[in-house]
């Protein structure tokens, strides 16, 4: 869930400035459309951790806008007056009229994050504020609300580097507390429970936009940004009789930066070290395969990746380990007439393993938000709710004891054209590549927004992506042994 | 929730007879249709209590309509292959495809309930588990799936007495067991758990149908129409591009027995009775109103009743026993500009009492699912949602400690028409009736409609309907008081 936002995303000076009258002009001009047509109002969730910069953004949400059609509220743990009234009683007054926007500072999020972080709730007591927000979320959007739901991120390190820095400049030391470097000490705690509640209220209609908090200008650009697609979104498509409200916008990064593009896809291993590390794995997969442990557990195990970047032949380096009774490979292609039929996720439920099993999918359910997605074949409606399915179905398979690990293999535009010319060269292989793998190159950019979107929505501590640099075949096949190897063990032992 | 499952519902055989061929061929008729067009699939989820009909219920189903075009499944607590894998597994593996028929008897519903009422589970996980099937349910519908969900009731007495002929009758003397005993014996148990799990999951897109399940014409009749109509609803509107399947529809009782049908709306008292019985009751919630306890909770209660039926007066009786400082009186009436700019709800949000206090609303936003739903004022998806959101509404009130207590002032056509007579004679009293109130005499029927289903869909163990006969205004005025005092004195203690 948070893998995007550390990737250091930065925006210089120059580009800022360059950027920011247009931004502000545009926001203003949809805030004044939004007044003239009071359709809809709009409701900003600021929420995140300590020292990444909700405070400021808010101020200039207020700066950038016309602070007169704007409702900001501050919430805490909870209030003095409010305490007498039922928890969502504080965050119904603070709804913005239709035609105004409210920003929240702190939100319905806050209490049941925190109290969970410190173990002042229990897990059920989560489990009933997640639900009551999602049904409180909905109404909203069935009463045609435009939600935007931001939360600012850091990782661990920045986290505290932030905070010592606010504490030694003179100007900003009142700003750090006892409170804050407490709350840091539970950093882990925290970032586990706000994982698992995001991800449980990220929907179609209201996803979380998760945004960097490191870098000032970057992290301000991206939230006027978010904010103004939704609002032009939604002023063209306003909302009619009583369909829910659109979605906001998936935003590509600003500074472009994905999480692909932190790999470095070219990596060196000799045939000889490839040999030594592929027996050493090899041999430990097949002993995981055969340990009593594993007989009460699954392990299912999906491959995606660039056309040509090796999926079959990793896979292949697997199963070879593999006792043929201990695995399927479940390839999986277009869906059949009999599996339109039928919900979306039915054809993969039907190819879970049994106990004691591998399933490996040569591709899988990521196809909605990869090809569907990028080809249009599925509505964005759809491929939108699909991140929330999948995380659902993925936590279902935890839930029963599957370990489930996810590979991207991950090759450039030059290797795979390369791959591609030798396959067209080499008899045998020449079935392997078609008009399609020509056609997906076209959209190469597309895939690459679309995968960094997948990461981001679905790599959970539970089933985690592994990105896999692939340009080297020797290096990918041993990555992958050994992260499997190394999840399978810690499940085992967790 | 099991209020109008109880009035003793019954169709007669020579109705049935009547009845029976032409609904015959038109689910017939509807289900080839579906075949033909294969747009969506149909899954009916058969629930409830044992000995209700669920299993002729399935049989008769299948002898009605085609039953290749019919997948049945029986699911009990959770069989043993199916142990190995996610719960929801073996749903998945009985969805039917597009254009069939899936009868579930028994459901993801079944081990959850039977699972907390038992005690094996605890109420975080049965949250747990509300909050996986209302991600299913919602799936489904974006998959465009019609979801029925029958629920069949049956009165504890009325249950006991199934079970005991069933026992005494050689050729079903086998269908009753030791376990039937066993969980007759936690019937309380199992209806608390059944409605607190009905009210959380009666979404507007998938509402429960619960049927009366004492008569056997009765609730065979009922099943098949309501399937009926929602197969008819959704051919005539298959599912297009990506919008959420219809709900199924709100079918009116086959023997027009509504809720009120069962009220002697005139009772009598004479006025010394009256007056006996109001000082008393007065002086009771005078003492009430001080109780130091009632210092950490408040009061909420509603008014609704038929136009004249003296909701007035009988506040009055409530408010005369009142330290002015304990209470307010909110009328309501139709939404302002600023209401109608915010979420239904908001306005009632801002009128909830502070700790020690009265609120009573005069009219309420029941208003919803009454007048607007007659009237036409809110299309029928957002007055569907309405119950679900009023319930979710009054359940964070009770768990905020707030007492709620709904009145429905019942009176018939005759005194009515009295009362409205009698107030255009009374100068003083002709502010009181207008041009609407004779318009709504004739909406009679479609109100009486709207009434069975808001006190079906909303009734529940923390926020109960009281139904009062109120022909004879001494009457009314006592119960209210009576009813009013009983109830707080309970949560008191409770």
């Amino acid at each position: 869930m948070f893998e995007a936002a550390e990737l250091g995303h930065r925006i210089d000076k120059d580009s800022y400035k360059a950027q920011l009258p247009a931004l502000r002009e545009a926001l203003l001009d949809a805030q004044y459309e939004l007044k003239e047509k009071p359709a809809f109002s709009v409701v900003i969730l600021i929420n995140g951790v300590d020292g990444a910069g909700k405070g400021e953004t808010v101020n200039l949400l207020n700066e950038w806008m016309d602070p007169r059609l704007i409702d900001t509220h501050a919430f805490g743990d909870s209030g003095h007056e409010e305490y007498a009234q039922p928890t969502m009683w504080r965050f119904w007054r603070a709804l913005p009229a239709k035609g105004r926007i409210g920003i929240l500072f702190g939100s319905w999020y806050t209490a049941p994050i925190l109290h969970r972080a410190t173990g002042q709730s229990g897990a059920g007591e989560l489990q009933a504020a997640i639900d009551d927000i999602v049904r409180f979320e909905t109404m909203l959007a069935n009463e045609g609300v435009l939600l935007l739901k931001f939360w600012f991120h850091l990782g661990k390190k920045q986290q505290k580097a932030r905070l010592q820095a606010l504490e030694k400049d003179p100007r900003t030391r009142w700003r750090v507390g006892e409170a804050d470097w407490e709350h840091f000490k539970q950093y882990d705690e925290f970032r586990a429970v706000s994982e698992e509640v995001l991800l449980r209220t990220s929907t179609g209609q209201a996803p979380w936009v998760v945004v960097d908090g490191e870098d000032e200008r970057y992290r301000s650009l991206t939230v006027g940004q978010v904010l103004l697609q939704a609002l032009r979104k939604r002023l063209v498509h306003p909302d009619g009789d009583g369909t829910p409200a659109m979605a906001a916008p998936l935003l590509a990064p600003l500074d472009g930066m994905r999480v692909l593009d932190r790999l470095v896809l070219d990596q060196t291993m000799s045939k000889r070290e490839y040999s030594e590390e592929l027996e050493k794995w090899q041999g430990r997969i097949n002993a995981l395969s055969r340990d009593p442990r594993l007989s009460q557990r699954a392990v299912v195990a999906v491959f995606e990746g660039n056309d040509a970047a090796g999926k079959g032949g990793t896979i292949r380096r697997i199963t070879g380990a593999l006792d043929a009774r201990h695995y399927h490979v479940i390839p999986i292609a277009a869906p059949t007439e009999e599996e339109r039929n039928q919900p979306y996720l039915w054809r993969f439920w039907r190819k879970l393993p049994k106990r004691g099993k591998f399933a490996i999918f040569d591709r899988s359910w990521y196809g909605r938000v990869l090809v569907e997605r990028v080809e249009g074949f599925a509505p964005e409606p759809d491929w939108m709710r699909a991140y929330g399915e999948i995380n659902d179905f993925e936590r279902q398979l935890s839930d029963a004891g599957v370990i489930v690990i996810k590979f991207w293999l991950a090759i450039d535009a030059d290797e795979q054209l390369k791959r591609f010319q030798a396959r067209e060269q080499t008899g045998f292989k020449r079935f392997k590549i078609t008009e399609e793998d020509w056609r997906n190159r076209d959209r190469w950019d597309a895939y690459r927004e679309a995968v960094h979107d997948m990461v981001e929505r679905t790599s959970t501590r539970d089933a985690p992506w592994v990105l896999v640099e692939a340009n080297n075949k020797y290096h990918a096949r041993i990555k992958v042994l050994k992260a499997l190897c190394e999840v399978i063990e810690a499940r085992l032992v967790g």
